[in-house]
């Protein structure tokens, strides 16, 4: 009969009592960085990670989930032997609650029923939209993608997805692949942009895109700023040719003082704070628990980052 | 063989294409007031009602939820020998869905972002809350606020229930009586006040529920006004008791002009149009066909009103 000794675990760039109390939930025995650790929870940016890992170091969990940062400084590529881990999917949640919520308040218009200031439902209901049988697309199926469908489906709305491969979405009703993405921009009611972020993806939505979109359509943008073309987007907002956009990422990031779309009515901008620190850190702190619970299994943590991919 | 030939049935006050096509689509014929019809669709409001309805007729479809004008006006009770039926639960799904929307928006924070001029997260993203994890409160689980639990659920947050009976409101972690509603305001995070409007319920939020609730607590109101004390939440928003409110109905009602809930940051007013025409008339099409299809089967149409309890 054999026994796996509990794997041991360091946190960087500084001890956290929080993290070592995550890594013993996975099975895990906190240690130092000096302690021949068999793998590394990072819990901050690449500033100050260490050029070169002990050698006893399998796997370094990484705490964004976006990893294009990490990539271009070649600190995965210089470590090969190395299983490194994003924290890809750990915030899909929340992000796309916030995405649902800017929907929601969009089709609602909460941003006109907040600028008023006397009871007037003749001129505010008849804007009052619903998601009940409302088609909604979603402009990349990773984790905030498909975290959304089922938060859609409960409201009685359905999902058109796009994504590189269209393989079928589960949940959508129909995955077209991105090649065919022209055909959704007339046929969905609304939209969310929630592409991955990767290097390789051109500009989804400019003039010509939101020409072709509903005059009732909101545009949510919880991705990359750069995903949508600005200036188009607010000479439609400023046409009617859209009913209005919501964006919690933005381009240029950050959003300069005195930007149209810091006025125009039906324009909502959130700073890039649809995962802020309040929500990443509980959400991480479970990621690492759920990692470490692998990994001292003899399993793989995941996911694991690809750097051809880009993610 | 018998065969059972198809109800005829009367729209009212006036006849409308699209009311007789639901009649079509349930089975029934539609005829005029004057034809001797089985039943009646009425489509507005109590003005104009039949003094005397035709002997024929033995059930009467209305257009609202609550009836509570229709009972006062003693219309229902003059027909003792006719099948009232109400749109109660028709409307449930868009309330659910416009509640859903103001408690999302305030618990991460919108409003405070829709006053922004400026790209500041370091402000505005310690106030993004979410409502996984979190725990809701539903104040009376009748149609609106079992359309919710499901929505909730999908979101990860949990929901405590308070209902006359207290009997198990499915879905809900757990379901008090009203008698014991006192223990849910330091319990639940968030509170949706979704009781349906009958005369016999009392005054549900003062300023004692209120300082029991904690600081971060939403309090979503989209059944009565006054179930509200609107003096004690206005004191409980400008000192901070609670976080934030967000109405639909508002106690008086409309809110008058100049009013410190037109103007306080953490309250949101809605002028009662959770449920505006545009979505009501679909919603009531669908709600007939359906009772028309019982109706013509020779099964009850739903809900029966019942004068007695007020709904």
């Amino acid at each position: 009969m054999t026994s796996e000794r509990a794997p041991r675990i360091a946190v960087g760039p500084a001890r956290d009592a929080r993290f070592e109390q995550a890594v013993v939930g996975g099975g895990g025995v906190p240690c130092g960085f000096e302690d021949a650790p068999d793998a590394l929870i990072w819990t901050t940016g690449p500033d100050g990670f260490p050029e070169t890992l002990p050698p006893s170091v399998r796997w370094v969990q990484l705490p964004s989930a976006g990893v294009e940062y990490w990539l271009s400084q070649g600190i995965v590529r210089d470590h090969p032997h190395v299983t490194w881990t994003s924290a890809a999917g750990a915030y899909s949640a929340t992000v796309a609650e916030h995405a649902l919520m800017l929907l929601l308040a969009g089709v609602r218009a909460l941003p006109a029923h907040l600028a008023a200031t006397s009871w007037a439902p003749e001129t505010l209901a008849p804007s009052v939209g619903t998601l009940r049988g409302a088609t909604v697309g979603i402009i990349g199926a990773g984790g905030v993608g498909r975290a959304l469908v089922p938060m859609l489906a409960t409201l009685g709305a359905h999902t058109l997805a796009v994504t590189r491969s269209g393989r079928p979405v589960p949940g959508a009703v129909e995955t077209f692949p991105v090649e065919r993405i022209d055909e959704i921009w007339p046929l969905a009611d609304h939209f969310v942009i929630s592409a991955i972020a990767t290097t390789d993806v051109e500009r989804l939505v400019g003039a010509a895109e939101l020409a072709a979109m509903k005059p009732t359509a909101w545009v949510i943008n919880v991705a990359r700023g750069d995903l949508v073309d600005t200036d188009a987007l607010v000479a439609a907002l400023r046409s009617g040719a859209i009913a209005g956009a919501a964006l919690d990422v933005t381009d240029p990031e950050p959003l300069p003082d005195g930007h149209p779309l810091w006025t125009i009515p039906n324009a909502v901008v959130t700073p890039h704070d649809s995962n802020p620190a309040p929500l990443r850190i509980p959400a991480y702190l479970e990621h690492v628990t759920e990692n470490v619970t692998r990994f001292a299994s003899g399993l793989a943590p995941s996911p694991v980052i690809d750097p051809s991919a880009g993610y």
